[in-house]
């Protein structure tokens, strides 16, 4: 406590938060750090997780639940949500938006559909976080999974350099994706195994205590009921965004799989199609050298030297001869040598 | 619960399922979503999970055990069991056909033999689709095997391109079909980790609740005692479809090893004997940069212009022993330099 | 158990089986199936993991305790034993003949030496299996040791294609000794903290019960004590096995991630030779093409067209040595500058 | 005990440690190995953990608590935090130097804004330790991550050496990161996981004991209490550097799983241009043999020697027409059979 | 029990061993592996894990309780630690010799400093026999560690071969030494973890049985408590190791990884180092291939052949500027083709 003072308390950043109220107002806001965790009862080391001037640190997803309010950290989504009204930190990132276009219906009481028991709104709020950012991920995978499909069909026929860079691209986002889901189902595993954290969430904002024995002390006898049975619910509500979740990560961890080991068999591919190319070029190579045998010696003839054969009759039909059987003898001799050495 | 109604509730679904009852009657209808979540009792965020219209994003294979259904999520097979009769969701894809295929005469009175104890309906169900589905498995891993053994002993003396691309091919479904079996081990292990889950499912459809410390309790005490008998009747079954996915499972991760391992030899093979054709085509090089430092020289001696050597006897008979010594010794010069630097 | 009966009661399969009786003989018998379902108390689902019909997908070893049988499959050894006798049946595979010798002389009361408490003969099978086959495992990881290690060590220098060969056929047995001892060493653990599977073994064929709470419950009082004494000694049997049967595991991943190592290391010392080999086939080339152009200027001289150049003295010399010289001088231009561009 | 004394007792080692007393002040000091063991009451093999001469082998971070210190190894910082000043052994390495600066204002009395509680010396010094660590990893990742993310943006398109010597050595960096972040959480994760080191941290250099079913015991009353609440603020302090820990750990793995996908790519890239550069060689390889044929021909008919065409009329042009359209026929010839076999 | 005498009893092998005596005599002795079983109370089947004739099959480091022995198999030391001597089997290889250094000392009742209490002699020799091992560990890694870095330091910039061959040796090495560090690690921490196996180790030798509940029982009151005092002792004595080995094994895993990540990095290098010499030489071979365009056609008009041009005026001057400049063109032509085809 007193360390977070010091390294952060002698400056009073100032966040610029769009705050939707749980009437479904929203509005853009200012707001002193100091006032923050003086409204929201919070320690300054609690803000650091959502704190968006430390996104490159606080990337792993995380969802806290303090005793009258609950920070949120998905992704790009940085909230804190309380009793009346959630703070939004970066709103105008992507995560930020979705956010707010799933919370605003789910305030407006027209959209109910049959008198289903409502939620509180810090619950509404975890939801649409949840929701928000699953569906972004689903979405993502249903756009990259049709692309990463048609390319595994089209690779080993065409292997241009282009598709090899839209591979590139599917494997860099699919390793993203993936990590990012992983991130996701693993804090919702952790907060389903912690019986203790989804009492938490049951009694936030009310006037309830978590006992040491973890039971859930409250000052109206009928809260504590109510705090009963909304934890059976929070519990299906996460299971059902965890397994969600998670079958987008073992999706998104298929297409990779698969994209890998179509890389690894382009990799052979290629390896075994220079191999051929390498053995017509050594083909052509000792046809080649045998060539220039035969040119040195038709060259040497052509010097304007006397080598006295120039008036021999014949003399010109024997070399030639000799040359063009030499030539071909030669390539023969090193073809069939090459084929015994397995080389060729 | 609310927020289901919001997303999906404006608009209202029609499936076109098959409905077997459990006389072992089949029929094609279409259902409300809305019709079916009131007869079935589900939630609207249960359905998510058979929704064929959400292929893409559902992929994980579950079980969902409700108070009067059990909702079966079984790769292309998504089915409802209720207490009369399933709604099979895609029943025109392979997954569904087998299905049907497995559950129709098991509700056929007259196949039975012996007068074994006939399980509910519902389980029923859920027996049928894991043996269709682990079936399945089994008769792609029964394919698959042999190609792969004869690709193994075939390869490493015929890498040509047809071959290398069937292993590429026998890969990809080795790593599709590990990774289905994966996942339904899992969900098979989940479920048996889970006393709970599998009480619920001895009285899905019975007057029984489970009571808060997961103790069964019926109105009818007989019911009890079946269910209870029933308890461990169902484990056996999941433990044995559990050690047949196992099997499959590890089968198909072996195979993918030895493919993968064999990927990874030719690799190495296939570099080492590219090596030895650029070691050749170096010799060739070396010989064929000889030759033209002879043809170079034979080339300026057939210059139409003056040397005044052309008259001296033996300058032609020198030269040539000259040009011919001399490449010789340069090519026998390089070679020993390569050899001593380990590059030949 | 009324599925089992659907899918292949309708046929009925006859086995033949060897048939070791407790006292040592060995008889050869066909099994009706149905005969042995009713003769051993198994369910049909139960043969399912021995049936050596199935012997594709039912790889994973196991060994099921029921009541009054043993069901043991380990690799190519697929048992049933009994009270009395055992049916092995694959028995001309190497694991069924292995097995049987094994037994033998177990059976035999003047092998024993000193009075040793002579144990139940299903447990002297379940040993004698376990025994046969991890010999099998230590025998095979013995013949592969000392020859994996002489390529290990010969590799490095001599990186012919036979000897990359063999390598890989080590690498394969490996991948298939570690997977098949990981899979039995997964099986013993499996049993080893099944604290009733243990219990279960210990009473197979005595007149006890094993109640809910995992007691176990006799009619003879003794059997009890016996059996709770038995249980200490069956679970000290099993450590030694798992102990022995993770050592062979450790070894062979031990010596595959040495052969794994080496094949990575091999790829790239081929890598660096390849390239040695490439950079000296450039300078070869630099070098031809010099001469080329050197060859091309002499060949233009040699034509028989009348440059008027013919006649001038110390035309030849200075056209001779204008081609020497030039060829000279780009050598080492082009030389340079591919130094210095860090290609060659 | 003995053995401690037997290896390193006959010795008495000096170890140059700064000392930051409780009140702030800073002094090089002078230890022998025999008084610091006397004044801390630690066990020689204790020492073990911060001894900087053993840098090598204990690289693992640790925490250990001890009756009367705590003794701190966290990468180049190594201290023994005692109740009223903490020893410093390697200062001049840069964890040494970081820590000092990160304690400092925690000691001064003045920094403290609003009348928190003040935590003891210790686990001020165990605060600052692990503050100073992890700031160090992020401020690391804060560097590495623009930069992975630039070189991935970039290297597609610039494969040049320089900028794959810059992705080679993010690479070496993130390894070292990760695993050393790695390293910590476990670390964390450990102590968090062990309530009683957590229960030892608390009443480190109070009157109490921890009893055998680890329960305080404090002779006077009021310390047991305030070690009571002391011990929930501990583990939330713990869980959150535990939290920035994973964060960086995570994005440190995300980071070089990127790089690495990408490395393999961009080797499939490098292949598959090769094979195009081979190709193209190939085809010229192709068209100077077929010149070599037409220039071995040509240097035929232009050695001096007889061959009677020369004085018949179109001798020259049939023989020209003829060396073209042969060396042009051939070249098709091949080309289009290497197309058939696709080579080309 | 049966089974070992089967197999083994047969023959009854003399194993030569050095005896150390608790007073600190050595002396070679032959024991009949008959009379071991009989004096130390062992059964046939624990001698296998140190028997040295099995060195290929027990590999895994094992430390075995039983009631009057301690058996050790630490790599290449294989002792029985009893109440009075210790037998240590291959006393040549290097792991006995280092033992027996290490254990000579802690019996010289001289070299006590201060009166610590004397630890029992079996356990003396389990530290000793730990000690020696895992410093033997430390030392090994010492050695490679400034080894490995300085290669890592070196490489990128020097390729050679002998290089990447020490690079190779030290992979094989730290993968030998990290996973005999793990397998060593792991028993340490299966031996923590089982409480039981702690107290079997405290009462070694004494009156003391090991009841039901795991409670110990002495027929001398005193012992018990001295075995309780010990149990915290040899726990610490045993994480303290423990701790030791791990960072072993964690450094020589980051060293490998480093190694890896260096290999992998290197290989694309490599790759791409290649692709720029195969573009140089595409270049060089578009140029030869120009040229001997240009020496066909002056070959051409070297024939000794009349093409009636002879005579003409500028013939020669326009021929070789044809030559020349149709080569430069057809140079230039090609190359801005392959620009543009990106495979220059």
């Amino acid at each position: 406590s007193l360390s977070d003072a010091l390294n952060i308390g002698s400056r009073d950043p100032v966040y610029e938060v769009v705050e939707v109220s749980s009437k479904g107002t929203v509005s853009t806001r200012k707001v002193h750090r100091r006032h923050l965790l003086k409204s929201s009862g919070l320690r300054p080391r609690d803000i650091r997780s959502v704190d968006p001037s430390l996104w490159l640190t606080n990337t792993m997803p995380s969802l806290l639940v303090r005793e009258n309010a609950i920070l949120l950290n998905l992704g790009s989504l940085r909230a804190i949500a309380m009793q009346d009204s959630v703070f939004i930190f970066n709103y105008n990132r992507r995560g930020g938006k979705a956010f707010i276009d799933d919370l605003l219906p789910r305030l407006n009481p027209k959209s109910m559909i049959g008198g289903g028991v409502v939620m509180p709104f810090e619950l509404e709020v975890v939801e649409a976080a949840l929701h928000s950012r699953i569906q972004h991920f689903e979405h993502r995978l249903m756009d990259l999974d049709p692309h990463v499909q048609d390319l595994l069909k089209v690779l080993p026929n065409r292997l241009t350099a282009a598709i090899l860079e839209q591979l590139r691209i599917c494997k860099q986002t699919l390793v993203e994706l993936g990590s990012k889901a992983g991130a996701l189902k693993q804090m919702l595993l952790d907060i389903l195994e912690d019986s203790q954290e989804i009492r938490r969430l049951c009694i936030v904002g009310r006037n309830c205590i978590l006992g040491r024995n973890s039971d859930v002390e409250c000052t109206v006898p009928l809260e504590k009921q109510i705090a009963e049975e909304e934890e059976e619910e929070i519990e299906m509500l996460l299971e059902n965004y965890l397994h969600r979740c998670e079958s987008c990560h073992n999706q998104a961890e298929r297409l990779l799989d698969s994209a890998r080991e179509m890389e690894d068999s382009i990799a052979v591919n290629l390896s075994s199609r220079r191999l051929q190319v390498s053995r017509f070029e050594l083909l052509l190579q000792v046809g080649t050298f045998c060539l220039a045998v035969g040119a040195l010696v038709s060259g040497i003839f052509g010097m304007n030297l006397r080598s006295y054969l120039e008036e021999h009759v014949f003399a010109f039909w024997l070399t030639t001869g000799g040359i063009i059987f030499g030539a071909i003898v030669a390539f023969f001799l090193t073809y069939s040598y090459l084929r015994a050495k397995k080389i060729l």
